[in-house]
């Protein structure tokens, strides 16, 4: 059931639209060099998620639904955030294919995706010291610090097969989690949400984080590259456990846990489909899902005592998407 | 004439002394593997060139010469700047030695260097947001922008056998001398010194940022490993055209120029001692050293109207040091 979030955000779109605006306006530079990075950078846009997170809790939480220029200046904050992550972990996973295009790193070389990937988070930093208070500053590179301590602990863990859930929930929570709900957090804030709202937005937006990384790793393994636009098999490649490996290499039967272990180490070229053929039968897959679903779950409950508004209904909606998209 | 740094920063020693303990304690993280990389990190502190400028500038411009909490944040936030630039570097030089030890891509791979950068970046500009202004956060932030413009800027010339004066100044005054300018203008700001005094400030670090960069390019070419302690010839080895080599390949007889590109595109083993005994007895060397005396002239006329304080002193004496030092 593919829904297309784009149709969902009708009710941000003047703002998203600010958004890519800002975003191209800020990173703009008087040196042409820069500038052509940049504007290749711009092509992984995407949905825009997190900053449809900060508009949508911001709208949510607003006194008669306005946003205000500071939720534009966040949402452009944590889109750079986002972005400076997404070329740095190309580097990191030496990824191809991003949003069915070439990577950064393959296109113009790691030198160049390292450095850019500073230039994005610089401005991201520089954008938020915009702001008149503080508070955004420092949740931002708090939340910066996290996402760096999660990918941390997942290189420290590439190549241990005897990674257990508990890391794992770890790893996704600090790298993906802690961003989701800082959005969601800032966006309530600037509206000046109460204490009890702020809280439900935090939680949301971790769920949401948890759900939609949880959904992305299943897909990395069972995902089509076609339809999800990017590299995948990355996890397996670079021996990166995931819920439903780690679920698999603890619940399987001995037999099929052993070829498992040996094709995750494996340089068989063809590793990700004898790994696709082994884990498809077996309830891994679905025990990932219906972890993820948990997560939706608790998500769907914190906007629930919301006001009911458009913007309500869409974060409902896609909390629900976070598990029900192929990309 | 080398002269020891350490005994003309007498007057600073316990605040350095804090910069340190700030750092390591700023950085202290509850996952193990963080926290093996962060020691490993701590031995690049070296001479701490950069809080030195933020706590004598605010020395020498403080009522009775005292510093506060502030500064010694402020010093702990360039180091850590400072420290994510040369861990980045690393990578994209591919180096092997860093202050006589190995560097993080060396010891941990590429991947745990670009994350580590990236956990130093974040935890800088996370502790310049605990501090009460904005002030501090906007111009760290700007500056980083100039920091990766000037290494963007730098990539882009790779192998560009033609590149100029004025471009190869434009690259080093982004990448070096914003942030130096920046730490003796932030010193100079935490102690409210009036505007006429942050504009020599941020003249002085400017000039001496310049003037340690071009010292850097020449004892990349010339210098010795052993004295230098890093891994040296990066430059000539990555065609990254400096100082002496745009002076010769522009002024030195035809048959030289040639033999010069020829040796820089070159894979040669001996490039590197074929590239110093052509440039050693051309007067390269000695117009790049003049050029960084300028430099030098200009910062010690900036600190020459200060207060005579011990503090003045150093920051002078700094000056000259820059040009005449081993390392």
């Amino acid at each position: 059931m593919p829904m297309e979030l784009a149709s969902l955000t009708d009710c941000i779109r003047p703002q998203l639209q600010a958004v890519q605006e800002r975003f191209a306006g800020e990173l703009h530079s008087d040196l042409p060099c820069v500038n052509v990075l940049v504007k290749y950078v711009s092509r992984f846009h995407g949905k825009m998620l997190r900053p449809c997170l900060v508009l949508l809790w911001g709208k949510a939480c607003a006194k008669a639904g306005e946003l205000s220029n500071s939720h534009v200046t966040i949402a452009t904050v944590v889109e750079m955030v986002h972005m400076a992550t997404l070329v740095h972990d190309d580097v990191l996973d030496e990824a191809e294919l991003r949003r069915k295009g070439a990577t950064i790193n393959h296109l113009r070389g790691n030198e160049a995706a390292v450095l850019l990937g500073d230039f994005l988070i610089s401005h991201s930093y520089h954008l938020c010291s915009s702001l008149e208070s503080q508070f955004a500053s420092r949740l931002i590179a708090r939340t910066t610090n996290e996402v760096c301590e999660g990918e941390l602990l997942q290189i420290d863990n590439r190549n241990n097969l005897n990674l257990d859930e508990e890391t794992y929930l770890k790893i996704i929570d600090r790298k993906t989690a802690s961003l989701t709900a800082a959005c969601c957090l800032l966006g309530a804030h600037i509206s000046c949400a109460d204490e009890t709202v702020l809280r439900k937005a935090e939680t949301f937006g971790r769920a949401l984080g948890m759900a939609f990384q949880i959904q992305d790793d299943i897909l990395d393994i069972i995902g089509d590259a076609r339809d999800v636009g990017k590299t995948l098999g990355i996890d397996i490649e670079k021996v990166k456990l995931t819920l439903p490996v780690i679920h698999f290499l603890e619940n399987a039967p001995s037999e099929h846990r052993q070829l498992m272990r040996s094709l995750l180490q494996s340089r068989d070229a063809d590793k990700l489909e004898k790994i696709r053929n082994l884990i498809l039968p077996s309830p891994s897959i679905a025990y990932a899902r219906e972890f993820a679903q948990r997560y939706v779950t608790q998500a769907r409950q914190a906007v629930s005592k919301l006001p009911p508004t458009e913007a309500r209904q869409t974060l409902d909606t896609m909390a629900e998407f976070s598990v029900n998209r192929p990309m």
